[in-house]
């Protein structure tokens, strides 16, 4: 269960890191720029999530891995922009698999510090999105999220709701999990085809 | 003395909340958007002070009535911003009013956590104004309290010192409270009737 | 040692509150805009750092004479800022050494609090930068240090990672404080004055 969820949230802390370094790379920042925005788009979601449990030092500062995995991925990034933009779709579900593996992770973790499970699955969704806030806060524009134009958040609220669910009826914790992330993974995926879209209120000029 | 604290903060948090939203509206977010809205402006403040003075997880985390305050409010301004756009009066006057309940309850919390006087002092004003400024870094523009056209941090600095200075000497808590929360408000009323300010560095052309 | 650093910090956030202060002034910002902004740049670094490390309330809350720091440095700005304006250069020499002061505070403080190494000497080079981000942040621009046109960040980095190689190694401390601390003065100092940036990306139109 532990291996699980500490590859999952590798796994994801790389891809956005990924996503962190190209938008550094768009603004034209030099490499400190890049590795600064990689590590906080992979890894500040974990970091406020921790901060607002009461989990000191986050898991991303005691933890050398999940540095190591943004310079990494900063790296290639920094050598490698064209082929990651050319395969700009295939970011796009990566990102999703980010979401959907920060969103099971971090509700799970928040409820093992004993938040209330309706918290836990808030706290699953701002793992999900936090990093990709800071990133655009860094960037001085609107986050994305906020501007959201095909569901996203809402596919973080479903997985870590599920795995809320999943943890506080006792369901065996592999098959929860990758359900969840599954979840997430599926809303996420079919908004980006379908054009799935909250709605907003009615303005009339 | 904790349940007039609690009602404060929870009729405080509904207030910004509210105005947070209506932000949301007004940058034409969707429903997700105004919610995030929603909570950053009515909880960051007090995020901030908890996490500052050690009280983690916040209470705004550890208790699950703050996030349904903020769900309220933005579901009420989604469907009803038109009634909020009409009495944008009246809001200024129940912002004055969140703003004196977060500067007292706030401070309060902080000298509770053994911080020293002065500094509950700020963490009062902090709590009172963090949240605005979360919303505006969010919306990516400069936060309007530190270009305050009329006086707004002061009035939560003059409240909180009023209830710290009242617990400090062992005053009967609640006409403190009420006081330190009245004195709040009256600087902010005025304030905005009769366009006090601060002054400005003096810069010739 | 105790006194070397804590001399060190106060000395770092009254140069670096000066940097913020005038900040403000540039964006007419009335009495309390530079005051916060003052405050922000002098101890963000550092309460960030306290924050990842575990360190709550952070030494800028729980010790007062940080914020008494910031006011004498925000008065001074708001009353002399045309004389600070005349000295830019020197300003940039003050910041080199606020910079190099909170690199080795940071990092050796990190330490103490059981980070490991790899971290601590991030966490020096975060002390010396955040301040200086959430400045920009406030004003709704990127951060400079992202957008960096002489090496900065890389100089805190290199004299944090001096720092904790010498306490790792148990070097007598005093002279490995200032040895570090003199490096990245130093390669701040050459960047300035020599031009020397980092590479960025390699982009064709």
């Amino acid at each position: 269960m532990h291996i699980l969820l500490s590859v999952l949230d590798i796994v994801g802390t790389f891809v956005f890191a990924i996503s962190g370094a190209m938008a550094g790379v768009y603004k034209r920042l030099d490499m400190f720029g890049i590795a600064v925005l990689a590590f906080a788009t992979g890894t500040v979601g974990g970091i406020f999530r921790d901060l607002l449990i009461g989990a000191a030092p986050p898991l991303a500062i005691s933890d050398p891995r999940y540095v190591a995995t943004t310079i990494v991925a900063s790296i290639l990034v920094f050598y490698g922009h064209r082929f990651f933009e050319r395969i700009e779709r295939p970011v796009a579900i990566f990102d999703a698999a980010g979401l959907s593996m920060f969103a099971v992770t971090g509700s799970v973790r928040a409820l093992d510090f004993g938040v209330p499970p309706v918290m836990a699955v808030l706290l699953g969704m701002l793992t999900g999105i936090g990093g990709g806030m800071v990133r655009d806060i860094l960037l001085a524009r609107v986050p994305a999220v906020l501007q959201q134009v095909e569901i996203y958040a809402v596919a973080a609220l479903a997985g870590a709701g599920l795995a809320v669910l999943g943890v506080e009826l006792s369901w065996p914790f592999v098959p929860t999990a990758l359900a969840a992330a599954g979840l997430c993974f599926f809303i996420r995926f079919m908004a980006l085809r379908r054009g799935w879209r909250l709605p907003g209120p009615r303005l009339d000029k």
